[in-house]
């Protein structure tokens, strides 16, 4: 045959945007591999500028950046990486979101509302992601928005670990503090070894649907450990308002345990005063020193990126790491 | 300007396909309409033939067909319909699926599975569907795996109305049959003004995954008229368990309302004979003679389905139609 | 350059539905590997389930599903077996469809008819897969509905050798059962030394098309040895219809070669009375026992596809394998 | 409701290529309407350059242009002009191709060729085209390599009523000038009452597959008047060894009908030459007065394409218009 | 023909996002429509909601959202406004972007940088837009970067209208503030009656290409009253520069036309005390008073973008408003 | 793991249209490798065939095709080439246009016309084409209308070494022949050590828009070499007219460097009786020897795409060729 043969390589590289890049170090760290050199900046009308330092041809690429706020700007940047990648030939594109904006615009509550988060997976698809990773994303149903292999990674092992080493799994009762969160309660009653499960009933006056008139406990906590579970902490409302509620129906202790830490404000004014005794997340998003407080456990969710990346990257099963999705 | 020039007009068209005709012909006689002749029959080695037997030329084409079993050969037989309607150049093609079929692969549950629900929402709009509209999608995320309009409507309504009018509404408590359906029993207790809600907890042994070890119903249903609420009866198996710990926990009476009256084997031995006063679904789809039993009642839904047809033909509001999503 | 560097590795994996495992087994013992073990089962309403029992991450997947009845069932767990491969990472996936059902409708016969030869070519390629394989192709421009590579493998040297093997091909004539076979005819005639040519000629009513007057020999067969050939034998009826009329006019004997042994009732009953020597087909689709009877030979269509899948693994040429198309 | 309201018009344009403005001009004159004026002229390096010299916002554009040679040229200032159209905010955009080039590339005839007829629809559909509308194309399987509707039409009416004012159909036989064309003669032979077929089989040798070896007919032609019926007559190659060998068969006369008069070189002098009565072709293609010759007779296009153009635009059939396909 | 009939009717409806609500009140005005009433606002982490208030079905959208700071919001609710008119079932929807944020990225200056102005165009198309419309787009190739139509609307001739109202413009000489607007100067030049260009030559170390060592006057100024014209005026220093080089070269005077008044700090600051008589933009972008200082004028783009979506609703041409294209 | 593992090997071919075979060859001789063999001919109507000689099945394939007249033939041969490469499975496809066609219709100059350029990446794009390499495409921003990798080589690095070996460069004033090109000029200048520039000012009448009423130079050129630089001669009429004015402007000397000697009718006579010293061209195009003149010199650009190639096979940068886009 005419033509140039040589065996094929590939290479990992790694990428950050600058939403978040200590956990990117981190996982390059743990990976044995630079973040690829890049540079970014805003100009003066705020558009970004995106640019790689060195050849990326050929590279099997991993865009690490959450979303935090202000969110639209790094989902921009994001997306602006992706098409940089793209046109510079890098073979496949694996969007890595540790926490996935949008995530809970996941239908149409109403009439004429967006469905953002199908929207988010479109946009990366055409700016040229291949795959996406992602830590427990607010629906697992978000996973069949994106037009490709999603890796959908759970913290829930993470989070669990923890808190069983921290209280006598005997005294717990998993709390869902809303009903929408009830079957991922139903979860981790199950990991902790078949414990008790209750949840927060929101009621609402039908004339007013918006309006929450009452949070009542449905289920049994009196004298018990309640841990109240939830895939992130936005502005605090939901777990505290839950808290309260919990320690009125005779509960012995609240602890909460999420994935993300968005602590939008006034979460941490909320929380720190809170009658909770630990309130455990991941970095999944950044939580600068000012914002932690005394009563906040963070775990380092990187190690699970990195093993992530690195099965994903040699062809192993991520599906092994956990009894989860891939 | 060179030219011809004429007022545009639009035509309302309806098809069936085989799968559920009584329900279609019940929509084409509220809305007024003829369904358009068609010709669909099997040749001998199973596929599917299909051909119109009037022009749908610049149609607006509403495309009727439920997901009953034999369930792969409706949802081909519809696909084929729309790809026939597409070639012969309707204008708009909305797929109507009172049931929509694996809606409940709405996710990957573990590796390596497929998310059936986004395959079959990328079939319909591969064979040319321009826009969806179903009845209670097993998950409303669904939604946002279809590329287009998609008009979801709601039973809830209906079903609230039968059951406040068969019931005293101050003596029931709302009860989900399983920790994924509380966020919907939430909403049918507050239609329900307010009632409490209770939802059946199963406990699985988490070696065994798959393996329900024990169904506790966690909320107070001592002496309560428990309304057991679930998108869909499939084999029954499900609202019997639910029923009989229900019982066991003191409730005074249990009903069940469900969309979609799937009533796969063994459901009909099964709910007959079970202590449950009053099974009510909707007829989204067939329910035979031989299938019906006495504590069965079958609401119909096709006046909801020609409003909305109608409202979407008009160019009106779906959403006015409830408080729901359009 | 940062990142991590690999040699890249390809794994050939072999996956099979429930359609014909018979087939895809002996495909696999001749390429040496196994079948990768596959969960595969319908729900009780009929909605099929199916999952990878190990990780198919970067491998070159081969799908083999035959498209034997109930023909839509086949298809669509084919369908899901590519969502499901491609959401799991594997890296290429080929469809392999010995028999590739829909064929038949290739064009529009009359006014609004699908397309669903081209809506299968479709309905594959959105669901993930890469390429198509198969074999005999109702009609060969049926390639170009697939948006892809496609790999039309062909049967003739394998029916052809048998026959040379069985008569002495100076005394053959060689038949189309119909019009639109004439030219697969030739070439067998070219194939079996440039032997004559006839085909069946059926006269139909100009106001009744669908309706067949008579069945007319066109070209000479008086005292031959007549071998009819056709890409399939489905009930049967017309390779029957021309036997007898080959015989009505003089032929000597009748024999049938066809690809595919479709058999749909009453195609056993009608051929095992025929006045038919000998009706040679392969086992693109699945004949059990129950089917077989004494004048029929079923030869292994297993050694080509399996020469077909090493070939594109190994970047070779299927082209080689004939004189065929790749 | 916000917003501004307006009765909706539809205004049908016609706009020609420079391949064949006879035609066009022809078409537009018997549906009543000027031809929008259009700028079209080569670059000094060959590019085409295209433009419209009035407003073609919102109209139902038809872009009538045949494919003779330089049949490059022609097809690519079809797509220029689509892609002008398109840009220009036609509403919709039908392409007519009364004779659609590359229709014989149908199939990979051999390993590592093109399909240039599924290649020629793409490019079609790319450039912005919604709709096809082309006359006898090749194989009918070309219209499912176009992704939208393709109303197909029939010059099979127009050439038999004029082969039936010629000659005693009880004396014809139909003849296909070779093995592929045999279904459609079969149609002919339906469509005159029912007359006898022949064709001709064109012998290879196996080791040199592109040689004729010989032309043999095949049916019984002695004495009759045998109509050799075609899609398209190229270099005149195929019909005059038809004729030839018809004749040595002993044939009583022969005509020939072909929908497309392409008359490449040396087809005019092949022709005027062979022992032909009649040649019939339809003007799909342009024959300029110097290629015209005695024995051939153009019959005129243009009124099935208007009446097509107006049903289309009227929404009415394009089936009605003969038993073929729309 | 079974079915409903009705006469078609469209509906103009105009959506503003909450970047410029001033400019699209006007166009607004200017139309004799209102706003559609829309809900956007952000929550705790940034993320946009937006929900209109009445039915949009069947509606001819235009979104108006122009791109000033913080631009990545701007455009990130623009796409989700698409969405959720998609998604409402919206018949046509035009993106209306006055100012189109990251044009100046339209090619890889360098190796490994994105092209955002078409990855922005394919995000827009993602979302759903059928149309876009928009103001001197930095160049006019990006025009070629959106998938549709589009329609480039040319602020040059209110501009150049204005100039003529301010001085004798046979004392004006055109200047292009650097090399790459020449062209667009030499419109200019050609719209003032033929007077002389210049422009400013910067010149760049090889060594250091990003570094300009020195701006050069192109071209005859002395005693001329010098019309710096350019697209957008960022953060000044450009025409700022400019106007030294003028000067120092003997102008007479210099004043700056540009479209965009981006105004990005520090412009303000340097153009007020700049040697430059008059700076005339438009309102493309919101321009507050505490950004507005004297030798600033302001002109109103709502006119000409009322007409052109008046002319696109109007099936009437946009071509017409100018010389300029559509 | 079942399966069958392979190392992987990657194989370039490199592939000739018949556009420009002496460029391919000189290319593929610099890379050590040979054409491989393909047969392409024309069919009696014009109709272009291609077929690849040998297997290409998994190869990384190079389409190198030049755009001369007659270019419509050129391009629709490319497009087929890689329509057989994609269905005879070729990994990548990269199209390797030296001169891109219809570049300079690369937006809309008034209304109703196409944007060809885009068109063009567009149709390659549809054919199956992965990357697209060329030389100095007219506008840069052509990169951004490919939906994909664009390798954008630069030929200024050549001509720029040439003309530095000719002239004593502190004489030269770089010159754009037209108001479009300074930006490139000024590339020259700084390339050239700081050289000044002027331009040649085209004034046209505002009411005949397409008329040049007279060709200004502004800036300084008397006593100067000055040195016109253009991506491409076509007729010459451009650059001769430039000449003329700058000799008119006190030039000491004119010379003429151009990336693409289109060469087209009249520019061979106008440009060898031209007052100009020496014309330097690349061989991007074809320059037959009836075509060379004295003082026209052609230089190899064939060192500079295969040096691309080699990048682009094997994962390097062809950024680093340059300090161009990659």
């Amino acid at each position: 045959m005419t033509g140039l043969k040589r065996t094929t390589h590939k290479t990992l590289m790694l990428f950050s945007g600058r939403a978040h890049p200590e956990l990117a170090r981190e996982v390059a760290r743990l990976l044995g591999v630079e973040l690829t050199p890049t540079t970014a900046y805003n100009f003066a009308n705020g558009e970004i500028y995106v640019r790689f330092e060195e050849s990326v041809r050929g590279s099997d690429a991993f865009v690490i950046q959450s979303h935090p706020a202000p969110i639209n700007e790094w989902i921009m940047e994001q997306l602006i990486m992706v098409d940089a990648l793209k046109r510079a030939s890098a073979k496949r594109i694996t969007v890595v979101t540790p926490f996935y904006g949008y995530a809970r615009q996941d239908k149409k509550h109403r009439g004429r509302e967006p469905i953002s988060a199908r929207l988010m997976a479109d946009l990366l698809k055409t700016a040229g992601a291949h795959r996406l990773m992602a830590v427990d994303i607010h629906t697992a149903q978000v996973q069949g928005f994106f037009d490709g292999p999603v890796d959908h990674l759970l913290a829930l092992p993470i989070l669990a670990s923890y808190i069983e080493s921290r209280v006598d799994t005997s005294q717990v009762t998993v709390v869902a503090p809303d009903s929408g969160r009830v079957r991922v309660a139903e979860q981790w009653a199950d990991r902790l070894g078949g414990c008790p499960l209750a949840f927060i009933h929101k009621t609402r006056d039908i004339n007013a649907p918006n309006q929450v008139v009452a949070n009542r406990v449905v289920g049994d906590v009196e004298g018990r450990i309640c841990v109240v579970v939830d895939d992130m902490i936005d502005t605090g409302g939901t777990v505290v308002k839950a808290a309260d509620a919990l320690l009125a129906a005779g509960a012995a202790d609240v602890m909460v345990a999420a994935t993300h830490g968005v602590l939008s404000d006034p979460a941490v004014d909320r929380l720190k005063n809170a009658p909770i005794r630990e309130i455990v997340v991941t970095d999944t998003l950044p939580i600068p020193p000012e914002r932690r407080f005394d009563n906040l456990t963070v775990l380092s969710i990187a190690p699970l990126i990195a093993r992530a990346i690195r099965e994903v990257f040699e062809d192993g099963s991520v599906t092994s790491l956990f009894g989860g999705a891939s």
